[in-house]
Parts: structure tokens; sequence; C-alpha cells
């Protein structure tokens, strides 16, 4: 394969959860490198929660990618579809959205993502186009198409009907009409998040039924956990970082996030290349970079997407100001562990930073152990050789030499 | 109550299986009789299968007197909801009629209808007229009334998803449509067979949702057994008589059922009333008018209704003609038995036709014993005070006097 796709698609299959029908991908990729042919990636957004949150931008930066491999996105506001409510993994059926509402929230969608697409390679399209148009005849035939049972096989509907929850059944309609979204858009690649499945083969299985000569791949996405790094990113968890939040609050909550998951942030985030982050990486084992100032790098690149370049700057040095007193002082005992890796429970105790593994356990139970500045979380982690900042409380500190 | 509204109650009641607020009924005909107004009594027709038979005409009939005591009859041909089909009691999803088709079925049933309804108290009515209306988001909105389990609690579907046999999501589009009819129609009555029970509260259910301010009273009509007396009449079974059978086999068929079946035919066929009926029984039960006769008044009725009062008559003629040869020879033994009632086999036995009562129970079985020219099927059967002529095969016969 030439180099050029195989890039394309590693790039493309970073970070995802499921492709169905990859070659079908490959070919598409293949065929825009070698004859420039553009394809169709259709993306539904479901315009009941207008303000975008960086768990919606995982799926925005992968059409981004995509553009640049020949995806034309039909971004899809599902105006028509939005008036049902597609109770996807909630309790109970979404209360409908008027007409209005629903087109007022698209217009805010399209502010918010086209500062991530590329809006000369992006149709935006509504579906009340082609549903209206269906009519009820057209409606009707669309539901031969598909069966109650199998449609009961759907995980949410499934848990519903067993516990005796209420299942209007509108909500039958909802993956139908997302489904002939697809076959009225005559995409060949839906992307979506993995709680979406159900729906995205249903595209396959209606452009089959309708019989329009293609059958459109499947790319999901996961869910980005939210700034616990448990959680999937949401608004009602509290735990996200909105596109329009100010910029120093975008700022503030990307650097409290653990290492951990500053790097799936990368992945699933960042425009860098695999290989830019693969370097990063290696500099922060090594010691060459301070975790913090990668967390810094992510912050700014998040920032400047949504605010530009100046305001990034100005969070990160009002950021560095703010948390001046928190900084570690300059004249702090410095301990080697001859032990590597050293349980750092055992570390704290050898440098005589507490009494006890066991009074250090307590500590991090309590949240009261910072590594580099960050939280500790797991009474059981293992230091590898390196050195680090170590503080017991607000004001003990150590510097740690583990060899 | 008066006196006329209290008949007309009584003959609305007749033969019915059941009726959901007969409050409302009874206050639509005192209102009818007190102040002339109409009310409206829908009764839907799917335009599968256009060849009415007498299992139809039941409802045909009971609508006939409705118009009699002021119903204005919205007679509803589902040319809409035909190109669905609701599989009611069927195992497969029936097959979808094209519009050309069920155009074609609905004029056949006008032509047939006609002869048993008022024209000029009947709108015939199509349901594509609103449903069309509606579009794609009327539909919807139509589907958001209903839940899921509730639907699968309707009889058949629930047989069906238990047993793995698939039900499109379509048919549950069809007792939505239906019940939508009644918002459309506002109708103030809906008529039915038992087995619509399901759809016909579903009317009720959507004036009631759509908050059109009345809620449809529903009867229900039994379904007709077939010439077999055990089946209900179909077509597919072959046990029925169709409104467009030629006049002698209409006769040949009426002639042929049992005198059980005949008085049932009566209840639900005959346009008789609650009372002249009463008085034949009686004839016959005290040997004033001979059974057959009976069943050859009913057979003309039935023969005038559809194909007028000569064709009637000559069809009498005929048969009498054809089935001369087994008449009863005029010159056979009388038998008086002093015991009353008495078992069939008894009776055999003492007036010398079988040697034994389990030689007669074994004729019986094998439908060589007729009772007054009609074959006997119950081995238990009493024989109460009267006069019977009892035939064994071809050829023995004896009248039997029971006292």
């Amino acid at each position: 394969m030439n180099h050029h796709v195989e890039n394309a698609l590693n790039e493309i299959k970073r970070g995802i959860s499921e492709i169905i029908d990859e070659e079908r991908v490959v070919s598409l990729v293949k065929n825009y490198f070698e004859k420039g042919e553009r394809f169709l990636v259709k993306v539904g957004f479901d315009p009941t929660a207008p303000d975008l949150h960086l768990g919606h931008t995982v799926l925005l930066q992968k059409m981004a990618l995509l553009q640049k491999f020949g995806a034309t996105i039909q971004f899809l506001i599902g105006d028509f579809t939005g008036m049902i409510g597609d109770p996807t993994g909630k309790n109970e059926t979404r209360k409908k959205l008027t007409r209005e509402v629903v087109l007022a929230n698209a217009q805010t969608y399209k502010e918010q993502v086209f500062k991530i697409l590329d809006p000369e390679k992006t149709n935006v399209m509504f579906n009340s186009k082609w549903i209206e148009a269906l009519g009820s005849a057209g409606l009707v035939e669309l539901t031969t198409t598909f069966n109650v049972a199998r449609m009961l096989e759907r995980e949410d509907f499934e848990k519903r009907y067993k516990s005796q929850a209420p299942i209007s059944i509108s909500e039958f309609l909802y993956p139908l009409l997302q489904g002939y979204d697809s076959v009225a858009m005559k995409c060949d690649i839906e992307m979506g998040g993995t709680d979406q499945k159900f729906n995205l083969l249903m595209g396959r299985h209606l452009q089959r039924a309708y019989n329009i000569g293609k059958e459109q791949a499947v790319i999901m996405m996961p869910l980005l956990e939210g700034l616990d790094g448990v959680n999937k990113m949401s608004k009602s968890l509290g735990n996200y970082i909105g596109v329009t939040d100010e910029p120093s609050d975008m700022f503030g909550k990307m650097l409290s996030i653990s290492d951990t998951l500053m790097w799936r942030y990368y992945e699933l985030l960042s425009t860098k290349t695999l290989e830019e982050i693969a370097q990063l990486k290696a500099g922060v084992l090594d010691g060459s970079v301070h975790p913090k100032h990668a967390k810094e790098a992510l912050a700014q690149e998040i920032v400047t997407r949504y605010h530009g370049r100046d305001a990034a700057q100005a969070a990160l040095e009002s950021f560095n100001r703010v948390h001046a007193q928190h900084e570690i002082p300059e004249d702090i005992e410095t301990f080697t562990c001859n032990e590597s890796p050293i349980w750092i429970a055992k570390a704290l105790v050898d440098c005589g930073l507490e009494t006890s593994t066991s009074q250090a356990r307590r500590d991090i139970k309590q949240g009261a152990i910072k590594l580099d500045q960050v939280r500790v979380e797991d009474e059981q982690l293992q230091l590898a050789s390196g050195e680090y900042v170590v503080q017991v409380g607000k004001r003990k500190f150590v510097k740690l030499k583990v060899q």
C-alpha cells in the first residue's frame, strides 16, 4: 500500500472504537489519493444540546482529519428527528423539542463546529427536507423494512422493555429515520459514538433495503472520559470542558486532569500526529519533558483552537501567576532511593515524609500526596527510575531520585 | 325509559358480543327519539377481500338497524391502511395491496353493501384523505400517543412475538391509524368484530389523546359461524355463503345448516324482530311449524335481500324439485314413545330401526341418522315431546311420537 494511504489509515484508525467494513474505508481513501475523488461522510447531530463540549469534538476532530483524506462531511442536523428524540441511555422518554428550538440549536452548532471543520469541505444538511417529503405513505413504507423483535434487541430498548419502562412507538421510528438519512444522503461512511452502533448499522440496512447501490462503512468513536477520568464527559455530570468555556476556565480544567487522562486527550483531541505524540511521551518518560509542560502544551492547543493563540498565551500566564503560591519551593531536600521501581508508600517512609507505609496509604486515600504536583490516586503506584517531587500536605516536599 | 327507545336498544343489543360505554349508546338513541338528532357510527372495512359473505353482513345488518334509530353510517374504506394490512389472527404479515387494487376492491364493496344499508344515511369515506394530510410529522406525532409494551399486549402480536414470528413495525402503525380515523371522523360509536377489540378501543384512546371532546362507544359483533356450525365463516375454510352467490347456491347452502345454527342465523342475519323470531321458534317447538319451513323462510329472506323476491321463489321451487326424491315417503309407520324426553339411541332401538343403542351410536357417528331430514351429530341428543321423522340410511323411516 502507498505510504500516504497507510499513514492516512493509521491516523483515521487512531483512537477509534470500531470500524465496520474497513475495506471500504481503505478503498475510498486509496481512490482519493489516486484519483482525487472525494467521498461522503455523514455525521448526525441531534440538536437537543447545542453547547458542545470536548466529548463531542472527538467526533469533529476525526471528521476534520477525514477532510484531509478526501471526505466531504455531510454534517446532518436532525431537525426532524430532534423533534422525536432518541432516548439512548436515558431512562425516560426525552422531551420533544419544538421546531423553533431545534433550529436555534442548529445555528449554535454551526457556529461551533466550524472552529474545527473546514467549511469548504462540509455540507450542512437538515433531515426535515427528505423526511417531510416521505409523507405518511413513505413513512409507513419505511416501517415495513424492520421488525419489532429486532428493534427490541437494541440494548436500551431491551432494558427498558424488560424493566417495564415505557417506550413510545415514536422511538421505534427514530433509528429508522436516522437510517433513512443515509439513504437520502447517499453517504459512503457514517460516523458516530459507540452508543450509536445500532442506529449506524440501520443506515447500512436501509441503504441495502432501498437498493441505492452502496452500503456505508461505519466508524465508531469512543465516548471521551470527563475530567474525573472515569465517567464519560457530560454536562449533567459537570466533568466537562465546553468549547465556549472562557479561555482561563478551559486552561485551568485541562491542567487539572491526571497524566494518564492527558495522553488519552492527546490521542483523541490533539491534531499532533501519532509520531509527535510518541516523541512527547518519550520525553516525559526520560525526564527531558516535565509532564506539566506536556499538559500545558495540550491546554494551549485546545484554547488556541477555540479562542486563538493570544488568548491561549494569556491563559497560560494568568494560570501560572495565580498558582505561583502553590509552586514547589526551590530549596527542597533531595533523597535518593536505590531501588527501582519502588512502591510509593515505601519511598515516602524511606525519605522521612511519612512514619509508616500504612500512614502513607491513608494519606494517599485522603488525597494528601502529590507527585509532580498531581494528586496520587493509586496506593500501589510504583515509581520507575527518574526524578520526582513528592509532596505531603501543603508544605512538606522532597525531591526523590529513584535509581 | 320511553318504549320506543327500549325496543330500539333491545334490537341493537340483539346478538352482539359486547358494548363498551352502553350509557353513551342509550343517550344517543334517546336523543334521536326525543330531538331527531342523528349520530355518527363508524365501521371500517379493510379492502383486502372485496367479496362479502354472510359473516361480514352481521355487521352490515346491525348498521342497517342502527340507521333506523338515528345512525348516520360512516362506512370507512381503509384505502390507506389497506396498503399496510393488519394481520389479526394470521401468522404471516399480510401482503401489501397496491392503491389500484384497494380502490377496485372498494368499488366492489360499495356495490355490495348498498343491498343492506340505506345509502341516504351512509357516508362512504376513505382514510387516505386525512392520513395523507398527516404527513411525516403528523404520523410521528401519532406514534407518541402509545407505547410498545401496550401494543405488544394485543393478543396476536403477543403470540407472534413470543413465538418469534416477525412483526413488521408497520403493523404497529395499523391500530394507531385506524384509531386516528375515529379522531378525524369524530364518530360517536364504532362497530367491529370481537377480534377487533384492541383496535376499537384505540379509537377511544386517541379521541381522548387528541382531545376532540367525545369518546366513541364501541359495539362488537360476534364472528358468525360458517355452514359447519363450528368454525367462523370464512372464504378459506369454504364454509361460507357469499352475498354474490347464485340464488340456488345460496338457498341450497342455507337449507344444509343445522336447526341450531338456523336460530343463530335468524338472530344475526334476519330482519325479523325478536318477537317474530320467538313466535316462529314456539311454532317449531309445538309442532305447528315444520323446522324445514322455518329454514326455507330464512333462506328466502336472504336470497330476496341479495337477488330479489322472484329469484328467491324460483330458488325454493327448484330446490324442492331437485330434492323431491329425497323426501320422506308418505306411507311410513308411526311409533309412539311413552317416555319424554327420550335418548335418541334408545328411541331408535324401541321403534325397531336399530338393534342396539351401541349400533345406533355408531350410525350417528357415521352420519347415517337423520331427524327431520337433518343429520344428527349429537349421540346424546334427547328428544322432547313432539313428532319427528327419523331416518336410518337412505330408506328406513319411522314417524316417532314422543309423549
